[in-house]
């Protein structure tokens, strides 16, 4: 049996481009013991795969030239020689951009397709939802009647991040870059304010407005002068939550802005990177609780679905240019 | 009866010159019900106060044009109408920079000469002592057999932190401006390393030498390229206590450089800017940590004495050009 699979061609100098995946077909070996054969239902495409498109030391390791890319994929298990997955299941794993692979069961957990949208478990249920989570609860720590802002609001994380913050009682205002997008925050993810960075020539002075008493909490997944502009109205005692700097991810020097300590100083700030696995052994209190506010429509998603094993790189790449609305996943 | 005084006479643009500070003589007001007559023993010129003498929000007020300069004084009391305090103890406060002057006795701590020198005070046991302390133990977090690099390493707050870290079981690197400074970390302080950043050309290469196994705390009294440096080499789960940015006091513009947050995500480092009142409720419990260690004779200081009232703004001054070597301060 052959598979399709998608492979690093090049790294990317600035935005990845077509040009950087090569399609190719290979053999599916045989299904050893233990091992799984799996078909893949449903890709996750994130932004943070560009960072393993470079050559440089990361928190995971880059993709290898000529090597499939791999992200997080829903898969129906199609056969199975290990005890604790019989075919019919689905699981949830980071896997190989291939239409059909064998794997070890190990890193794999099964999803309960009953229990909520197979593509749940990329969104919401998953990384990005946990993102969200872990993020804003263990780092921002916002309280009842705080104001909070949240960068690429509409994007996966942030659409959930406002949605947290809601539930926690404060005040929520996103920045996003499309009048549209603005208009879903407020009418479907019950943000108070939103703000439109691509149209305002003032960002600070409409954070300014729209926060009027400051801001407690920056959940900050863009950088760049978006994360400027907030600093210039942060409180004392202010938290970042530093989760992505999309803005920079294809820049190829290291981007430079105003320095943030003097402001981080003046006003007794807090700014700390992670990455959801920090959280990992708390994952499933977080999947736990995110499975509640979901059932309990406290939260929804957004997601753009595109279909088509060959558009997966498109749909990646589209990731940059904010074609997104969501989470974005590629449907085989 | 007359007192000298020395008045703001003028914001500075970049580095503060004697024509911002005003020399005057007025009279010392009658003593009233539960004030205190105080002559000035020991003025204490500090960094921050650069801060103070520009008109702009910050964590305290700015000084007003023709006002008395404040910073922290040890003074004598030569009279009280105040059952608190009596003739001959020593206080500590904020005062106004004065030979003689009437004040409110809130505020003011009595401060015991014989457990130790009074200068002691404004230094290791005062602000410097406890600005150290705190932003290390709640901040930094040093674990014990972890690396610790401390830049302003020689100056008031610097050198004591790198003893903290040594108590603590830490390698301790501490970065300063010359050969003699970085001679004292060593012989005096009981730092392991030493980098003179004015005569290394790569820094980042001297710290990397310095701690092969990476920097997991940075306590950054100075903020600039050094920084950047430091956080070429910072460790996974790194934590940067953010207390001074010496380096851009002085500038009329907020400095640029390499942007963070591309680190901090990569790393999940965290970096909090802080200032040594956020700990007021805790500074008995720091006080009583760092005399233990002082009588134990695990932590000494320097300290810079100038004599003379008419120094003071020149002392001030000095502090920019690094010619302190420990807490500057001013005998009266």
């Amino acid at each position: 049996m052959k598979t399709k699979t998608i492979l690093l061609n090049s790294r990317p100098s600035a935005k990845p481009t077509k040009e950087n995946f090569k399609f190719s077909e290979e053999e599916v070996p045989e299904l050893k013991d233990g091992e799984l054969l799996l078909k893949t239902k449903f890709v996750s495409v994130d932004p943070y795969l560009r960072g393993r498109m470079n050559d440089v030391k990361s928190y995971i390791p880059p993709f290898e030239i000529g090597k499939p890319i791999t992200s997080v994929i829903i898969a129906e298990v199609t056969g199975s020689k290990n005890n604790d997955f019989k075919k019919g299941d689905f699981v949830s794993g980071n896997l190989a951009w291939k239409e059909t692979q064998i794997a070890n069961a190990k890193g794999l957990n099964k999803v309960d397709h009953k229990a909520a949208d197979l593509t749940a478990y990329l969104g919401v249920l998953g990384m990005t939802g946990l993102t969200a989570y872990f993020g804003l609860t263990e780092i921002g720590k916002p309280k009842k009647g705080e104001t909070l802002v949240v960068s690429g609001a509409a994007g996966a994380v942030g659409s959930i991040v406002g949605q947290i913050g809601k539930i926690l009682g404060c005040k929520v205002i996103g920045i996003a870059g499309t009048d549209e997008k603005i208009e879903i925050l407020k009418s479907k993810f019950g943000f108070d304010e939103g703000i439109n960075y691509k149209t305002t020539k003032d960002i600070n002075a409409a954070i300014k407005e729209a926060a009027p008493n400051g801001v407690d909490v920056y959940f900050d997944n863009v950088g760049g002068e978006i994360t400027d502009a907030v600093l210039m109205n942060i409180n004392k005692f202010g938290r970042i939550p530093t989760c992505g700097a999309i803005a920079s991810y294809n820049d190829e020097e290291i981007p430079t802005g105003p320095r943030p300590q003097p402001i981080l100083i003046k006003n007794s700030v807090l700014m700390q990177g992670f990455i959801v696995s920090n959280y990992a052994d708390k994952f499933p209190e977080g999947i736990k609780q995110l499975a509640t506010w979901l059932k309990e429509s406290k939260i929804t998603y957004s997601e753009t679905v595109v279909e088509g094993f060959e558009n997966i790189p498109q749909a990646f790449m589209d990731l940059f240019e904010g074609k997104n609305e969501g989470k974005m996943v590629v449907k085989i």
